[in-house]
């Protein structure tokens, strides 16, 4: 499915309104979520995006496969970097932005060596505000993920009833996820940032504490991955978490489902229902003008009034500050849940709120949903 | 499984002496196949690798599972990096490295403004060198990764025969290598660099130009993702390419082995003899000394012997100018068997070699498998 012309027109024209207001007179993109997004497809490309005017791809790999998601694309072979001061000279650039969250020192030195003259400054906040207001065509990606995640939350409770281990639930759920048009690949922004379809947690593993700024984290299959299930053999009461992640013509959407093996534990079902109070409360907020980072501040209140304060969010220094992410082509876009963070919400936002409860040695439990932030109230993508 | 104290200071000094031969006082280590090489287990970490004495993890997330993995390891808590230059300072260490194809500018950048008076300069090819011979310990895991492999290629001429997709055929893989205890997520260094479990590609899909330097491309599920099977609906005839990459304890081995559906079309039947020739031919060369570039000139000529030069490793410009690559807690480390470079083979490199012929519109071959350089000849390593 190649993205409408009009549909990347929208997405140029919101990166160019940002370099005008940041004084950048282009932005060169190479990152991938990047490309897509301003492409419709992936390539080993440099993609020159001027504050006026239309944008220039300098691809090494990949010339056809952008040629055809992308034939109005003024898309050329790029066989030297050597190609590009020529170009920014022509238009006049003296400001350049980079992808300065993401971009390698090395690379970024030998630009610096062949531009002589341009200042470089960093793009990276101007593209990631772009993505954080999503089209109706985004939003219908991210449903599309959203109806992966349904299949593989219809398909896991009899896997949670009868597999020996959080390990086999998230393997056949990640086969679930597939067949149901999963892409595979997901994108986590960030040096050492990686997600595989999300995660299944069993029991006390569902508590071990994360290594990435995640609420939950897990054992994972050996210490070199360090995230995601470790094979823990449920036992009659366990609480698994089921955290996935959807992803369609890359736009991606996260839910969390908790389920019991057997009988629940009396206090991790109580805990689970708290949360599923927070979310619901949590719904009122998400509107229009909200600051984003007033969600964790309610949502701890609200565990604290329940009595599960102490495990909000994580336990102990394992606690995030956040109770959710914007979401999109990466997991971790715009606009971020955490305290402190007065961002107000905009029409359009795509976010995952996941309130969380954990507790070491018992297992923690929690739910999330992927929405769309609209005037009247959220729109809830995620379902099942 | 821990990584045994012996194994991680061998690899600790294999970095030391490095650095020394750099000219650097120390190294600040932040990537996680780095850390995980160096400690045994990935975290939010800045490692301080001193030139002269012990590491000193600063562990911002991570640090209990640090803790266990490397108990003899100096791992504290890190609230801010303002606790770095004390601790260079402590060293005398006037000349730090750090990795600097992956570090990202920004990161760069805030250690700079913290490291007044420090020459930053780059620790990425002593850690690449040190990485490139592996130990009796690494190659086990390298071996327990190629069993994975042999499990999933014992289940592949079934799936091919009856799977409706190439994209079918690669779900049902994936299960097979998960349940053979394949750890999920692999690394690829650098921007960009993204790999999930290999690539099964079917009929002319096979032939699908790259975007990432690789041999082999393929359609994707979509053009975000870009490489890997589009769900080609398999005929009679077809070759499919299953060229898979398994996982134990952090350490990878990749293979590839082509099957038909049904009857082979006879050119690809003659090109996949070709393949198997001339990779045993290049056996004979994979002894220490042999310049790692030459593997790739003699396959050249071996293809072109046998009339499929034109097809050698690519068709046109998606030709890659390599035949095979180091692998271990990356999928791409040292020695890389590219056209020009000289570098000579070390007892206890492991190495993927890989020769293919592409043809577009009708498919491609070929054949790859793992390999531990050792004086008396290679030691294969992957099999089935």
């Amino acid at each position: 499915m190649a993205v409408p012309r009009e549909e990347i027109a929208r997405r140029e024209e919101r990166v160019r309104e940002g370099l005008r207001a940041a004084g950048l007179d282009a932005a060169l993109v190479v990152e991938a979520s990047g490309l897509v997004y301003l492409t419709g497809a992936v390539a080993d490309a440099h993609l020159l995006v001027p504050a006026e005017g239309p944008p220039v791809a300098l691809v090494r790999r990949g010339l056809e496969r952008i040629r055809d998601e992308a034939p109005w694309l003024d898309a050329r072979p790029l066989a030297s970097l050597r190609a590009i001061p020529p170009l920014l000279d022509g238009l006049g650039c003296r400001r350049l932005g980079l992808e300065l969250d993401v971009l390698p020192v090395a690379r970024y030195r030998r630009l610096e060596a062949l531009l002589e003259g341009v200042e470089l400054a960093d793009a990276a906040p101007v593209l990631a505000e772009a993505r954080a207001v999503k089209s109706p065509w985004e939003i219908e990606r991210c449903r599309e993920a959203a109806d992966q995640l349904a299949a593989a939350f219809a398909a896991a409770p009899e896997l949670v009833a009868t597999c020996a281990t959080d390990l086999e639930v998230q393997i056949e759920l990640e086969r679930v996820l597939r067949r149901a048009g999963h892409q595979g690949p997901l994108r986590f922004r960030g040096l050492n940032g990686q997600m595989l379809y999300g995660t299944v947690l069993g029991g006390p593993d569902g508590a071990v504490a994360p290594w990435s700024d995640t609420p939950l984290g897990g054992p994972g299959v050996n210490a070199t991955v360090g995230k995601g299930p470790g094979g823990w053999r449920l036992r009659p009461g366990d609480a698994v978490t089921v955290d996935l992640v959807g992803a369609s013509e890359g736009y991606a959407a996260d839910a969390t489902r908790t389920l019991f093996r057997g009988d629940p534990d009396p206090r991790l079902a109580e805990a689970l229902a708290a949360c599923e109070a927070i979310l619901a409360d949590l719904e009122g907020m998400m509107v229009p003008g909200t600051p984003a980072g007033s969600l964790y501040d309610r949502g701890l209140e609200l565990a604290e009034a329940a009595g599960f304060g102490a495990a909000w969010m994580g336990a102990g220094p394992a606690r995030v500050r956040f109770v959710g992410h914007g979401i999109g082509l990466e997991i971790n876009e715009l606009p971020f849940l955490a305290h402190g963070l007065d961002r107000p919400f905009q029409e359009g936002n795509v976010i995952a709120v996941e309130p969380k409860l954990v507790f070491p040695g018992l297992g923690a439990v929690g739910v999330e949903d992927t929405y769309v932030v609209r005037a009247g109230g959220p729109e809830r993508l995620t379902r099942g």
